[in-house]
């Protein structure tokens, strides 16, 4: 039993992925113990403490979301292993040396780190992997198809790329050895084993992915819809709650989600 | 009442696409009246004569079907205007001096003129002209999206630029003023009023294209998919037959259809 | 150039769709010249004068919009003829009387009467009704696939079936004749010609809607999906603008949409 | 290395399925070993032994492909144990006793047994499973969607209900107890954790089966789609290479395409 409900700090409160999981702490029962923003000044419309100092805010935690910027890592790191905090870290696109930082902190407190906190883009990247494996590329030609909005600067998406790194793991290969994407004009034919993405723009489409296998004889896909952005900040409280009763160790949304443990 | 049924002629008849279209007179009910091939040989398995010369097999038929190739299209529109043997023609690619030799001869025999005869294609492109016209670029995002087998070597197929084209139309706005193509890298925010393609390849997939519309609020999708090539071949033979009681005039597959009279 | 900005009124301005409404004539740049609630009292966070009688609202109006209730039809459709006001009327399941009333108002004053406000809907609706004429029953089997949210009570949908109605008006049938819906157990084959509809429920979705014609050789098919039911009273609020300017007669969304002027 | 290329029986050699097996050993570099006819009599086309009785075919075999009826399984299954003679069978509808039979058989020879031997139907049925046991009833609406050819004469179709027996393995509930097929009418709301089924009929459509789970915030989707029925016996001239090597026991198709080892 938890006699105590679960403290939750948000890192970077202040912007809109903060106040998107300061909400949801909220609406998933945690009590929302406080944040941090550049000069530690109070949010509107947000009632928690606000501190400018990452310790400050680990000491009255039990565990801190983290989506702020590579920039961040390593202090936040030392600061929430040096207090026993749990850690649930969204920042992407991290060098060798801060990837270090969080293997060093997870050495010492629990710590969920992701790409994506969206319990169907998790799953959906696992069972990529799977089909990789089950689907060889003699055979089955593999494309990644995603949609989104119209203001999105770049392609493919991230999780695209997840997606297609999935399937090149299945299949024991480099995505970077066989990606096509973006074909326009003469191509050539398709290469043997290549891993093909597309990408589609308009509307508000919050984020849509397709893998698609394809053979002679049958056609395998398998899509995500995502309809609104809040799905992320719910898996990342997800996560800081199952973190409650874990050991220190990296964790992934995997493991939160139990798929590691699903019968197969 | 036809008391005698359509002599009908292949030009090209040693070709893959010759075969077909003379497999589908005969399963049409249609007379194979004769074919041609560059030595006049008889083709093997196809029972009818053979010719060198399309001025031999014009005089044999009331329409040829013609699936051959630019080169051949001045000559082709002369001895049929001679014998006044109506033509259906599907070879694409035409000089504009090409094409004037086939307006000419549709000053005096009946002519049926398409870049695809397939009966959905044809409707698809149509309906896509229309949704051009009834959806505005500036809140409507249009991208076309096509899969075809892993041979094919240049992206995007004619049939998905024609789709995009009639979507210009309907808009009022020439396509090459606005494509976007193969997204790929740092693309940039949509472009307003753009229309945009992506390419799938994979297994043996005949055709399939989709034209999205997609705004805020709403998305509107037309998909067509062939199941075999045998459709291109249908089509031609069913404009052959269409033909017999039409005057000298250039005709497209919209008239065949009957598409230009449907309710609207 | 018009000078003075439309004046729109709301009947039942304290319902869902009411409120809605409201919304939408501010966002689209007209004045909330009032509304009608039972007992005339303000509605909150509304700013705008509020009667009980249509009539006294009608005379402070240019157009009232009008999503109440079938009993209301008739004194509706008299006070707005009287006071020369036009009338955007979304009311459905009107009897013959109700709908003569309409008419009668429409002798006198401009009316829009539709069932579906979206202007998505309306363009699919007629496109299907088209591809009902070109793609006949005895080649292309035509099925209606809908999905709504997990709370929805009954299927087909209202929409699935004037989706189903213009296919079947475009074939020159009756819906009633060939439908076949919800296929379970032993049904035995698919009757020649007939219209087929299935029902998937999920989530919060709001409607999609697909037409799919499958012959032996080809499957065309075309999708409605709404993002978010505001879409409605857009389009209601753009019938008021289009408004202005017409002479008394019953009109409907593909009127207002420019569709019957469509190049076709 | 094997030295002998394997020798592969078919029962039943007459009939379609049969037909469509020869044609598949061949094409897979196996010896067609020989088949069984009611009479003995030899088959058109097909250059092989043939016999009456399954004992004497089975002796000139290291396999016997059988898809042919429930009555023959007691007997096949004795034969081919005494003989020593692996067993790929494909009959489905078996009584208790006649399963017992082929559990039986399975203690003294290698037997791959399976309701579907399509690669792409095994892999999407095993993914169901785990998607059903990631994706709870008490958020996700799970539904399967079929499309079959217009001469289908029941709905769900084996494998769309195959589907949705392994969602509900993957929750731990049982199928019927959560069934909600063919939508039509008034039906009340979505029951809590149902498994929601819906059939189209079309064309000459092979098989499409699509199993989609939707929540308040996300949708992920599974589709394969079959395109001719040769898949059906290339997949089980594959389970008969594959049991080549194997010990006596009772495998699957899961087991033939190693889904049980991947990397999970």
């Amino acid at each position: 039993m938890n006699a105590q409900p679960l403290r939750i700090g948000i890192a970077g409160l202040n912007g809109r992925v903060g106040r998107l999981l300061a909400q949801e702490v909220v609406a998933g029962g945690g009590v929302l113990a406080g944040g941090t923003t550049r000069d530690g000044a109070p949010v509107a419309g947000i009632d928690c403490p606000v501190y400018s100092d990452i310790s400050q805010l680990a000491h009255h935690c039990d565990v801190v979301i983290d989506f702020t910027h590579v920039s961040t890592v390593v202090a936040h790191g030392a600061a929430l292993a040096a207090s026993g905090t749990a850690w649930v870290l969204g920042t992407t696109g991290l060098s060798a040396a801060e990837q270090q930082a969080v293997d060093a902190a997870a050495g010492r407190v629990a710590v969920v780190q992701a790409a994506n906190f969206s319990p169907g883009v998790t799953l959906v990247t696992r069972l990529a992997r799977q089909m990789g494996a089950a689907l060889p590329g003699s055979d089955y030609d593999a494309e990644i198809l995603e949609m989104h909005h119209r203001q999105k600067v770049d392609a493919p998406s991230g999780t695209a790329l997840a997606m297609g790194r999935a399937v090149a793991e299945g299949r024991g290969i480099k995505l970077e050895d066989h990606i096509e994407s973006g074909r326009d004009g003469h191509t050539g034919p398709r290469a043997d084993g290549a891993i093909g993405f597309a990408a589609l723009r308009g509307g508000q489409i919050v984020g849509e992915h397709s893998v698609i296998f394809t053979s002679t004889h049958e056609q395998i896909s398998l899509t995500h819809r995502s309809f609104d952005r809040r799905v992320y900040a719910t898996g990342a409280v997800r996560a800081a709650h199952w973190l409650r009763t874990r050991r220190p160790a990296l964790y992934d949304m995997e493991d939160v989600l139990g798929l590691k443990s699903v019968a197969e």
